[in-house]
This record gives C-alpha cells, sequence and structure tokens, in this order.
C-alpha cells in the first residue's frame, strides 16, 4: 500500500482487522472501533522452543535433507504392492508369536492401565484360548501376569478397536508383490457384541469358534484355488464407491464377495457352509476393513528406516495412550492420552459411555484413507452432522499435512486428485493442524461392545514428544 | 435504482449488458462501447404460437388442474415398490407375446426404417428362435414381413439398446407390491459382441443359450428361495456408492451379487454352474440395469392416465426415432430423430461409427435416474471429460424441469436431496432445457456392438408435439 492510500484509508471511519493476541486490541475496541479478529495461531503451538526448533529445521542444509529423505520416504509409500496371498493361524504365521502372547492395539500397555474394552478383549482372547473357564479366573490370570502382551505392530500384525491377536486366531495374509514384505490381521468379526469392542459372552467365543473351523479354512481353500488380489487396486475402486476406507467398508466388502464368490462355490465342500460364510461376510460392510488394514500396514513397513525422514509410519491406540511412531525412527513410541470421540451413539448409549479412541486402524489415515481420503465418502458425514462440503474440506485440508498424493487412490469428487498420503510430523506441527482420523465408538466397560462411531483427533502430547525427538535426530 | 443513482451511473464511461436480440445493440457495439451479451433464449424457443399456448396453461384455473395433476402423478409415482420376484420365460409371462412377434426398443418402426443396431439384433433374434438358419436367411425373412414387430412398451417391456426380446428369452419379473402391477426385461448379456448392440455372431446366441439354459434357471431359484428383492432399496444404495444407474451399474451389480449369492449357494445345483453364473454377473458390471430399467418402467406405468398432467411417463428411441409418452395420454406416441451422441469411443472407433441414440434405458431418465442423477457418480464425467461439478450441476439443472424429489433416492454430494423425478413436459418447452441422458453407443453397422458410450438430449420434435396435444388435452 502506497503511503498516499494508507492515508486515504484513514479519512474513513476507522475499523480494525486483527490478527493476534486480544490484549493487543482491547484498547481499540473499548473506544468503540469495529475489531474483526482473524483466526490465527502462530507456528508449533506458539511455543517459542519448539519455534526456534522449527525455524533451525529449516535452514537450507537440514531442510535439504528432510526434504530428500520424505521424498524418498513416498516413492517407497507409493511402490507397495500389497497382495492378499492368503489365510492362516497366528501361532504359524506371526513371527515370534507364543501361545502365551496377547497382541494387542497401539503402543505397549500393562494390564493396570488398560482400558474397559481391552481388558474384556484379554478376557475373551483367554476364554477361546482355553487358558481359563470363567471370566473371572481369566480376569486373574491376566492381573497376575500370566499372559503376556506385546503391540501388533511388534509383530508385523494391526488389529481394530482392541486389536486382540491370540495364537490360535486365523489371521489373513498380506505380502508386498516386490519385496515379500509381510503384514497380519484377524478377520472381521461383525458388528454388535464382538471381541475387538471387548466383548467375551458365549456368543462372541462361539462366533470365534466358526470363524477359525469354517470361515478361515474356506477363505483359505478359495484364495488357493483363485491366486493373490490386489488389495491396492480393490481400495481404488471402493475410494469410487463411496468407502473412505476406515467408518465406511461397504463397496470394498461388495467387491471382495464378488471377487472371491465364484472360487468360493467350486470348492468341494459343503454348501451350507460355503452359504454361512458368504452370508457371515454378506451381514458385515467392515469385513474388508481387516484387509485394508494390513494392507496399509504392509506398504507402511516398506517406509521404516528413512533417515532424517518426518513421516509418520505408525498412528495406533491402546484405548488410554495413542501413539505414533516415525519412519527415521522405526519401532520407536511416542505417546499421548487416548481421547475422547465425536460422534452419533447407537440407541440407548451416549458421550458418557464411550472409551476413549482405541485401535490399530488408524494406520489408515497413516496411509491416506480414512479421515484423509473423506471427500470420496459423502454418506459418512451424516455420522456427525456434516455437509458434502464438510467432506470435500477436510480432505483439502489433510493435504496440507501430506508429503505427496497417491495417484493409484484418486477421488473423483476432488476431480480424481490423489489421496493425501503420508503424514509430514514437521507440516503437523507447523501449521497446527492433527491428522483427521474417523473411528469407531467403545463401550467403556469390558464385555458390552460398541456404542457408536464418529470423529476425532490425536493428542498433542505424541506429536510435540515426536518433533522434539526428530529434532535431535536431525541435528546428530 | 433511483434517478439519482441513473444519473450518477451514466457519468463513468458507458459500458452495457444487453439481455437479447443482437441486433438491436450492434450500433452501441460498432460505436465501440464494451457490449455483454446475457446468454438468454426467450421461453418455448421464442416460437409466437407456444409462447401464446404456454401463457393459456397459466391461466389460473387451468393451471391449478394441471398443478394437481401434477402432484397425483408425483404421488403415485413416489408410491411405487417395485420387487424383484423371479425369473420366467417371455412367452409364458409378457402379455399378448407370440412366436412370431419381435418387441425391440423405442416407438414402433418397421423393418424398412430400422437402424443397423436393430437389425442386427432382429436378424440374432431370428436365429435364436430357429426361424431361419443364416443371417442372409434371417434378413430376408424380416424383410419380408415374416415377423412381427412392437415396442417393448407396447406389453409392460423394456430392453436396453435395441432390446430385442423373443418368446424363448428368459425374462426378469418385477412386480408392485402394492398393485401386483408388473414389468419385464430381459437379462443383460455383458460388454463387447452382444445382441441388444446388433451383434448376433455364433458366440452370441451361444451365450443366449446359456442365459436361457443355466443362468435363468438358477437365478430363478435362487430368487424362489430367496424371496422378493426391494429394487427401489437396492438402487438408493447404489448411488450413494458412486452408480447413477444408467451408464454407471458397478454398485447396483456388486449388492445383487452379494444378497443373491448366499442362497444361490444353497441350491442342489452343479456347483459349477453356479460358479459359472457368479462369474458371468461378477464380469459385468452393467447386470444390474436390467434389473433397474423394468424397475422404473413398474413404477412409471403407475402413472399412466393421470389426466392434465404434463409428466413424462416413457422416453424411448429405436435407434432410428426417439420417442415421448405423457402421463396423461397413455399409449400416444410423440416423435422426433434420434440424435448422436457425446461420448468417449473404444480403442479403434470414431463418431463415423456411431448409431444415433438407442434403447429404452432413458428409462431410467425419465425416474430419475441417469442423467438426473449424475450428482451421485462423479466416476462418470470421465466418459466426458467434464469434472465432478458437471455432475453435480446436471442435477441442480434437471431439478428445474422435475415436478419433484424422490426422498428414497437421495445424493449424498447435494446434501442428501431427493433425484430430481418426474420430467414436466411444460417446464422442459419453458426453460428450454432438454433432459440429460446418459447411454451406451452402438456401431451403425448391423453384427458389430458397443463402440463407446457418453452423454446426448432428446430432439425438440417430440416435445414440441407433445406440447401441441397436451395443450389440446387441457383445453377440452
Amino acid at each position: 500500500m502506497s503511503p498516499d492510500s494508507a492515508a486515504d484509508l484513514m479519512q474513513g471511519p476507522l475499523a480494525i482487522a486483527h490478527l493476534g493476541l486480544d490484549d493487543v486490541i482491547n484498547g481499540a475496541r473499548s473506544s468503540g472501533v469495529p475489531v474483526t479478529q482473524v483466526e490465527f495461531q502462530p507456528p508449533a503451538g506458539g511455543d517459542p522452543k519448539r519455534l526456534r526448533k522449527l525455524s533451525e529445521l529449516y535452514k537450507p542444509k537440514i531442510a535439504k535433507a528432510i526434504e530428500q529423505a520424505n521424498q524418498q520416504a513416498l516413492e517407497k509409500l507409493l511402490a507397495g504392492q500389497p497382495q492378499l496371498i492368503g489365510v492362516g493361524v497366528a501361532r504359524e504365521l506371526i513371527p515370534d508369536m507364543q501361545a502365551d502372547l496377547f497382541l494387542h492395539a497401539g503402543p505397549p500397555i500393562e494390564w493396570e492401565r488398560m482400558s474397559g474394552p481391552l481388558r474384556g478383549a484379554v478376557i475373551g482372547g483367554i476364554l477361546l484360548e482355553g487358558l481359563a473357564k470363567t471370566p473371572a479366573q481369566a480376569e486373574k490370570l491376566a492381573a497376575a501376569g500370566k499372559v503376556s502382551f506385546e503391540p501388533c505392530h511388534h509383530h508385523q500384525c494391526v488389529g481394530p478397536m482392541a486389536g486382540l491377536v491370540t495364537s490360535s486366531m486365523p489371521v489373513w495374509i498380506i505380502e508386498d508383490k516386490n519385496s515379500g514384505r509381510r503384514s497380519f490381521c484377524t478377520l472381521n468379526e461383525g458388528l454388535g457384541k464382538v471381541l475387538r469392542y471387548g466383548a467375551y459372552s458365549p456368543e462372541v467365543i462361539e462366533r470365534l469358534g466358526f470363524m477359525a473351523d469354517i470361515l478361515a479354512p474356506i477363505l483359505s481353500e478359495t484364495l488357493q484355488a483363485h491366486g493373490p488380489v490386489d488389495l491396492k487396486m480393490l481400495m481404488a475402486q471402493a475410494l469410487q464407491m463411496g468407502d473412505e476406507g476406515h467408518n465406511r467398508n461397504r463397496a470394498g466388502t461388495s467387491l471382495l464377495i464378488r471377487e472371491l464368490a465364484p472360487a468360493m462355490v467350486r470348492l468341494k465342500r459343503d454348501s451350507s457352509d460355503i452359504s454361512r460364510v458368504l452370508e457371515f461376510i454378506h451381514s458385515n460392510d467392515h469385513f474388508f476393513l481387516n484387509l485394508s488394514m494390513p494392507m496399509a500396514k504392509c506398504i507402511l513397513s516398506g517406509v521404516e528406516d528413512v533417515p532424517f525422514s518426518s513421516m509418520l509410519s505408525v498412528m495406533a491406540r491402546n484405548g488410554t495412550d495413542f501413539g505414533i511412531q516415525l519412519a527415521c525412527m522405526p519401532g520407536r513410541w511416542f505417546i499421548g492420552p487416548a481421547q475422547d470421540i465425536e460422534g452419533l451413539y447407537f440407541p440407548g448409549f451416549s458421550k458418557d459411555d464411550a472409551n476413549p479412541d482405541i485401535g490399530d486402524s488408524t494406520i489408515m489415515e497413516t496411509v491416506g484413507i480414512g479421515g484423509f481420503s473423506m471427500a470420496a465418502a459423502p454418506a459418512i458425514v451424516q455420522f456427525v452432522g456434516g455437509t458434502a462440503e464438510d467432506a470435500l474440506e477436510t480432505t483439502r485440508r489433510m493435504g496440507q499435512i501430506t508429503i505427496g498424493r497417491n495417484p493409484v487412490w484418486t477421488i473423483p469428487q476432488l476431480g480424481f486428485a490423489g489421496a493425501p498420503t503420508g503424514i509430514d510430523l514437521q507440516k503437523v506441527v507447523e501449521f497446527n493442524l492433527l491428522p483427521a482420523i474417523n473411528t469407531g465408538i467403545a463401550h467403556r466397560e469390558p464385555g458390552i461392545g460398541q456404542v457408536g462411531a464418529g470423529l476425532t483427533l490425536p493428542p498433542w502430547e505424541c506429536f510435540y514428544a515426536a518433533f522434539d525427538a526428530f529434532y535431535e535426530h536431525c541435528r546428530h
């Protein structure tokens, strides 16, 4: 603005658009001058130490190293070719699996700090494995340290909600076509009272029996007959059909059924068992989630160990803590408290019943699906009373904190732009913008199950802790 | 604008925004005054006679009768409850079906005026029915008047593209839950060389044999075991999953497979036949179109005979003519020439190979699906190089020429607004706005098949003819 026009401006009545702290402008405001406050947050939450670190990371030499590392991580992410190749049993497939080892969602946690739904799932798992006969006995056993707990992520596994994996459970086998790298996930149990939401009643255990005895063998034989299924392409098609791949998996599940049914029917198997399997999958629109999650894990395990990359390789919650990992420091957790969820509740339940955020399913957002691809699923905004425009806006916003776009996972609603992919820790901190997460809601007590679904955010704590560690990593 | 401010306006340099005929403003333009021409067309294409008729129809007494009739027609349309109840054989089910009667798409037409793809389909139908042994014999037979031709629509039938129905063909049976009113359609043959696109080679006839001998009986038994399928709900779900229900039917086909597969597997049938049926449906994303078309016909046959209603009850093309019918004058055709299609062509084909618009599938647009629900299927705009915004705009525009919205068929991308439903002839003429149609493109020669897909419009002739007749109808 030239001095002249600034002078011109002051000739009219004074009005102020203010960007900054309230206190600075309160004098003008109290004199009756109209003040419009511009929404603004300084970078890095305005913390002077973090701001200084951020500036350091922008020095040309370091910035260039980070940029190159992130491009390398992005290339690795986009090069992933995850295929569904089979179904097997956890103890025979998962690295270092043991009879008394219980894998769970999220970062490491001991029994004492476990939330209700995770405890409920552990009780169910102990009953399933025959280590105890009653829930009370099972709880005593767990509290006495008679079983070990480790995160799924430490064993190339992911699990939705409680994410419990025990040695006898059937698991999907996902393999990267190029590297042979594998990941695993249990099969989705369906809706209502299910182990992953912390329910362990006889119907839950009985259903797990059907899954191990009938569902898994039939799927295993079907895949042997059919050959590998390209999950990345299936996900791409589902995004064109209104799935965002986390809270909505109706298209993915439908596409899986039509892909596998012809081969399944040809099996030398009792036709009523095959029918039951098809009915079981048909009755559960989230069946595909337990395939897309290990697909995402298989892709993201390929970006581990890229020094100087600020890309996230893991986001996961155990119902108590939210943990993240970085591509440059594989295996190291950065932790914060699991958050509440904004959502819609099933009839008879409310926010008071809800457990904080739980599950490994945030691997979907970590790879660019779920909240990041919200624009693909305008129907999902019904969950939270939003609009189709909100869904577009969420995906646009996530584009600010990601390293690139996935050209295979395109979103028709955004002119076939690729899904925003590869969360950049540095951008999250700089823009004060947390990853948007879609998720289910578990009851806080063990034994009950799902009570709703909605949207949430990770805690800042884990991002700030990761940022401090990333800063140290880059300095050395 | 007050006189003062008008005077103020004239003090600055002159610029003109002009709405009307070029000639009026050419004087100013040649004097160097900048002129912005506003896009404008007078109502009813500016034809003085039609304008006068339009004014007559707006006289309170007639306008009220039309308004009430249209609301009644809309209620009837929305009350439709079309269900898929079975599969049977044309000669046993279709009213007044005969061994030598060949039903075809669109308004009535004799052999001499038939386009290539319709002729090709007739040749194929004659071969299929064993009335001739070679295509040359079949052609001679058809030319000699040895078979009769009538529109599908005269027999509660609809057929995509050539729409040929012969007496031995299997047909879907759709029944309105409340009235018992029925409609029929053949089963979709798949892609490539198929009868409906005018191909009649041995592979085409062989496939029709498989459909009659294996596909249809298995589907018939499956539906007996499964019970009726609510097609209106299935269509509603498909709209939430990226189908617009005419050029894209991937979701509808997927949902049908997962719905029927469990019951199909339980049939006492050879498992390799069941597998072949599932594979056949899986291999053809348009399989659902032959269900949604008779669904639409079943709904729209419920709005026939509503005096004074300007709602369209039929739009259909035979490849030579485009015909429409009105709810107030059931059975009476208004005709114009079938139009060219703007679209994408399969490799090796171009616009020169294309037959004009053909098929009864415009019944989808007539009921509010297809071009009218384009907003639900942003992926479809790839066909014509458009954007997701174009898709939204098409549905918004069609809202201007429809009588209401269908609350069951909601479009997430437009804030769950209902599909614009019930085309209003009077609004089409008044706003100079033709219904948007999505469609496949057939080769103009018999025997070749599909060469592309795209968008088109009906000819004005049939709308103007219908409007003149509607005017006479309302005056008496």
